[in-house]
Order: C-alpha cells, then structure tokens, then sequence
C-alpha cells in the first residue's frame, strides 16, 4: 500500500518530536506501506522567519513588497524540517530521502506567496520509491513553470500532500495534525462535541470554510476531484492501536452509500464578520453586478449575499464581509451607488457566521426549523440566513457565539456516536 | 565593470548588518557596477543547525552518517541570507533576485558536506545581470551530476564566490570579512603586524595552509588557475574612502612584476602539531610508501615528512600529524613497520608549525639563517623544518609559538610598510 502522510508544523516542532515521528513513519514501514512523508516547518519557524524580513525591511508586512525573496526565505523553513526528519527516519534503520518542492517537482504558477499547482511530476520521488526508500518531501512549496521557488500560501502542505497523494495514485493521505480528528463543533466550548469518524470532501470544505482549522479546505478539493481518500489524525497519540481496528481520527472520503440515514455532521462558527445592509436600490441586476464588481476591483471578499425587494419596488441587498473590511466596503459602496441612483446603507459589526454542516440536507423537512427552534430557545437573535445543498449557515452576535453551536449541537444530538457520520462505518 | 563580492556569517550577522551590506552594495551600483554578490549563512546558523542534528540523531557528528541530508539541512542557512539580503537591497531601490547553488547552477562532484565544483554554469545569474539585477547568490553550495544539493564544505562561499568570478569573467572579486585585509601576521600577537597591500596568489596559498583563516586557499587557487583578481577587506569599514585611491585591504594578484625585490609577505603560525620520528627502517622507498599508505587508509593526514640515514644505513623518517591525530598514527604505524622488519617509534605533541611565506624565497642567501638566527637569540628550540618555493615552516613548542612569530616579524621587519609587499605598488 502507497501512503502519503503529512506532519504538520507542531509534529516537528522539536529534536523530540522529529524522533517521535520518525518512529511514527517507522512502524508505517515495517506495516509494509511505501511512504512518501510531507513536512511542515519546524513549531515557529516560518513566523520567525518573518520576523526577521520585517527586521531587515522595516515593513510589517514584506511579502508584499518582495513576494519572490519571501519565498525563497521561507521555504527555508520546510527544508530543515524535511532534511532533518530524513535523518531522524534513517537512524530507524530505514533508507530515505528528502525533497525539496523543485525536486519533487511540484509545478505551480507564477503567483509568488499564493501560488497554484498546475502539475505534480514527481518523478525523482517516483525513483525513491522504486528504489525502496522512503521519500521525504518538504511541504509549502513548489517551482513555477518560470523556475522559481514559490510558496503554496494557507494550507500549503496539506495541499502539497493530497496533490501527491492524487500524482502518485496512493492508497490514502493521512494528515497528522495536533488534534484527534475533525471535532462536530469545538470540544473546547461545546462538551460533547465528538470526532467525526466519516466525512464527505464537500462536507469538510464547508467545514473548513466556515473556520474549522484542522484542515485546509483547498487540499480537501484537490482530494474530492481526485478521488483521493483523506484521514486526519493526531501524531501526539500512540499509534499501536492502528492495526487493532481502533477508530482512528476522521476520514474524508466519496464512499457515502449510507447518506440518506443522515442529517447533520458538525457546527462550525466563524467570527469577525460585519453584515451591510443596502435599501432603496434600483432594481435589476445591473445593480448588483456594479456594487459586486466594486468591491471586488477594491479587494473586499464577499459572503452571503441576499436581495429583496421591498413593497416600494426598490431592491435590498444584504452581504457580509470581513469585519476589518467593513468601512472600506461602505465607502466603496457609496460611490458605486451614486451613478447607480442612490440608496442607504447600514453597517452592522461584531457578528458570527455559524454553519450546520451535512450532506443530505437539502430537501430534508425539519432541519431549518429545528435549528432555529434551538436558537429561539437559547435566546439567539438570528441576523441572516443562507444556505447550500450541505449547509445552512446564520449570522448571529458575537458575545451569543457560544451559545448558539451549543444550541445547534445540541438539538441535532452530535454528541451521539453514529449521528455525526456522513457515511456508514466501515 | 562586473564586481562579484562576497560576505562572510559576521558581515551579514543581524538585521542590521544585512541592511549596511545592501547600503555598501547599492554603493557599488550607484558606481555603475554591475554586481553579483555571495553570501554566507548568517553568524552562527550553521553552527545552530548542525545541533539541531546532533540533536534529532543522537550523534556529534551527523554529517558522517547523513552526508546528503546534512547539505540539504544547511543550505537552508545561505539561502535565507540570500532572500533577506536581496530583499534590503531592493529597499534601497535597486532591482535584485536571489539564487540558491542550483539555481545559479554551480555544478559539482557527488562528494556531499566537501563537495568540488566542476564547472559554473550561472545562465540564470547572466540573464538577471542582462535585466539590469543585482544577482544575490547563496554561498558555499552547488548541486551535483546526480542532482542533488552539496556543499563545498570549507571555505565554500569564498570558492562560489571566486569560481563566478572566474566563469563570468569578471573585472574582481572582492571578499568582505571581518578583518581589514591579510595581516603579515597575527596583530593580536604581534604588535608590529601589518596589513599586506598585495601578495600573489601562490603566497596567499602558502598562508592560508598555515593557518591564516582570512581566506581559505582552495578559493585563492581557483583565483590562481583562472586569473581572478582577488581583494580581502573588510566589511564593517566604511567604504566613502572607497574611490578616494586609500588602501582597501588586500590584493591578491598574478602582477607581480616587481618580485626580485622583495623577500618574505607574512608568518602565519598554525598550533596542535605532533611530531613522529621513525628510527631504524629498512631503508628504500618501498618503506615510505608503505606507511604514508597505511596512515591514508586510516584518515590520517601527514605534512612535513623527511627522510634521512643514520650511520648504521638504517632510514630515519620524520613527519608531523595534527596532534589529535597522533596515537592513532602511532599504532598504525606500529603495526605497518612489522612486516617492514620492525623500527622504532618516538612522538612529541604540544608542538607549533610557522610559516615565513614570500616569494622569490627561492635561492636567496640569507632567509633561513636570519630566520634561524632570529629563533636563537629568542631562545626557540627548531623541532624541524621543511620548505618550498615559497615558504620555510619551522616546527617549535606550541607555548613558544608567539615568541617566535614575534622573532621572525622582527627580524624581516615586516612591520615597515613596503617590506611586506610581494608586488610593486600600484
């Protein structure tokens, strides 16, 4: 069996944690598994790498004026950590070695600091892997089609891991995080928030776009349109209970024969977000493609749009935005109003966006009412409303954040083994 | 003109010392230099990272038993130089790239952690040099037939530094240390030490060989075979002086037209030297070779060997090994003369050896008698001496290595200016 595993950043984050994953992928090998090893950089190493470029260019943040020298710098980071791990492994007893993302030739485009991958080539790993070693591959990075070094931007070696996984048709990519799995809600607020065993991608890209960090959201797509099974799980657990059948972290995975049992699979909340409120507008469509075009041109990502139209005949608009972006989006809102014909706009911060995540949901009577009921109860003012095929996601305060995914978590029983999975167990 | 320089740990030690190098950089350019520009890791980055894999493998030397991925592991310390470099450079307003060994494809041997340059290629560094950039390339690192990542070990990034020097035909070559130029002698111990205003590149050689740690001469040698001008200053000086025909540091140089005039450029001492005298061989050449070939086979380095007869026709070999070395060669030795017929072994530790480098030493009457004479009347006993075209090395007691350089200063007056140069002014 080929398997790709992905440590991140606090796996590595010291001479004893390097050891202890070394060991980790050790025992993957006397299994009889083929490896190929994605690494992060080293705990802070990338934020300290940082540090040091606003040192020496006194800008706050120098990945904007030197996009191309920032990833030459950080890379760095991934380097270190994939050079020591090789050696770490090898002291098992065990031959292996360490790639880096030009090596591994994992090609992007030219976006220095958020760069695509276009194509994973990987053909020195290919050899590594012939040759019966274990291949360590550093995480983050990439070569463009230019020949430069680039950086993957957010979640960049977790994406380098599923694109491998995907490259190399592995049998599964598991990535070890510091948490036991993908959680129903935050265990931290919510006490019996539960690991959920099974998962489809899309469920976790809602997941994961609705601020569940575990995992990057652009990894789990590269996974869903590759049809590559996902496995998150903890590298701070000892893993011998791995071939006893033990339930082992969370699986994302298209296998979802089971789906119609099931409603609902995790609560997800995301804060720092502002709601703007746009009355009396002319109708049509020209309207909104204007203001939408606006704020795109002016750099403010937009969320959960609505329109209405009042009993006057003027439409209403409804968006959230990035609470720190909420000003300016009101400023370049009132001027794209003004040859538009006007209208008012009203800003409202200090909301969260909370997400009921579950495949099968649309269409399933109840689930919108039973959520509301739950908020009603909790005493939850909802301020907005939006939805997908696998989500239902509100707006409510900020200081109600809490109370509000312990409502909802509540009331669709995810504390309970079996209700939060999105496909039957295997 | 076409300026390569290069700039050790201490020159781009801390932010700050990063940015004055970009201000003496931007200099140049303003100059109307095209520059490209070596760097070495910053302070102690290599130091750090080679505990760090002391650390994950359990052992003190790391690069024995993980040769590629100790190159792999420290490379990462030029390169993060290179980006923050090139970085504050284009802060002041030039347009620069950084490149790693690869990238400016400094082609090597397969020899990891002492790896050989085979041939520069540097198309990347040409072409960012035909855009008008500043070239930034990380030192001390190549990539080799097979691909991978090396290093050159010591004295790596002065041998980048001069082999691009070399295959780009540049007008010079300037080294930044920490130090003003290449003293005739140690200036902590001789008071009347001087800077050497210019020796050639064979003298540079023999001084490096003997310990003068300014400039390793594996660089000066590639200087050597491709004419590379060299220039050894320092980079914590300022540089207005620069254009105003003050002497800046040292100039190594194949000029040497005015050679018969001048005697001795410097003394370099080099402690932890251990004498072995061999007494009663068979005497032949098959007796040399067997032994120098049984300390080769055991990693022993030899220097200073000599051979004599005594009155019974039996052969007498001396030679001299780092005095780390010394047991070890010992009982190597004892147990090659055994099938030789046997002999006798005496070794002395604690022992110095000391250059007097200068050319046209050669034939000229008189230098090893002054030297002798020097060493005499200051009481310093002469445990041996070898010599070549260019130097006479004395082995003394190492607690009498001062007194000695200070005698030999001394008595070729090397503190008047003018002595010490082994070329005419300019």
């Amino acid at each position: 069996m080929l398997l790709v595993q992905k440590y991140g950043g606090s796996s590595v984050g010291s001479p004893e944690r390097i050891r202890a994953v070394a060991k980790r992928v050790a025992n993957a090998r006397r299994r009889g598994h083929d490896l190929v090893v994605v690494v992060s950089a080293m705990g802070d190493t990338t934020d300290d790498l940082t540090t040091l470029a606003s040192l020496v260019t006194g800008r706050e943040r120098p990945q904007d004026e030197h996009p191309r020298e920032m990833d030459m710098l950080l890379t760095a980071g991934e380097r270190i950590a994939a050079a020591l791990l090789t050696m770490a492994i090898r002291e098992q007893g065990f031959e292996a070695r360490s790639f880096t993302g030009s090596q591994a030739a994992i090609i992007t485009d030219t976006n220095h600091t958020a760069a695509r991958i276009r194509e994973v080539k990987a053909g020195r790993v290919r050899e590594a892997l012939d040759d019966g070693c274990i291949a360590i591959v550093a995480g983050f990075q990439g070569v463009s089609t230019e020949r430069e070094i680039t950086t993957l931007g957010r979640g960049g070696s977790d994406t380098t891991a599923v694109a491998l996984a995907a490259a190399l048709k592995a049998d599964a990519c598991e990535i070890y995080t510091d948490v036991d799995g993908v959680y129903t809600a935050d265990p931290r607020r919510v006490p019996g928030a539960r690991v959920i065993r099974t998962l489809t991608h899309a469920e976790m890209m809602e997941m994961a776009a609705n601020g569940a960090q575990v995992m990057h959201g652009r990894a789990v797509d590269i996974g869903d349109r590759f049809g590559v099974d996902i496995r998150v799980l903890s590298s701070f657990v000892d893993d011998d209970a791995a071939d006893e059948g033990a339930p082992r972290g969370t699986l994302i995975t298209h296998r979802t024969q089971a789906m119609e049992e099931l409603v609902l699979t995790g609560v997800a909340p995301k804060g720092g977000q502002a709601k703007l409120v746009l009355r009396g507008l002319a109708p049509g469509m020209r309207t909104q493609t204007v203001l939408l075009e606006a704020l795109a041109e002016n750099g403010v990502s937009v969320d959960m749009v609505n329109e209405s139209f009042g009993g006057d005949g003027r439409m209403q608009i409804q968006l959230t935005v990035p609470e720190e972006a909420a000003s300016r989006a009101e400023e370049v809102l009132r001027a794209a109003l003004e040859p538009l014909g006007g209208g008012e706009i009203a800003a409202q911060t200090g909301l969260s966006r909370i997400a009921l995540v579950g495949n099968g949901m649309t269409g399933r009577p109840g689930v919108y009412a039973k959520a509301y009921r739950a908020l009603l109860d909790a005493g939850v003012e909802v301020q907005g409303v939006s939805t997908s095929s696998i989500s239902i996601t509100v707006l409510v305060p900020a200081e109600r954040e809490t109370e509000a995914v312990q409502a909802l978590h509540g009331a669709f029983r995810l504390e309970q083994t079996g209700a939060a999975d999105g496909v039957a167990e295997r």
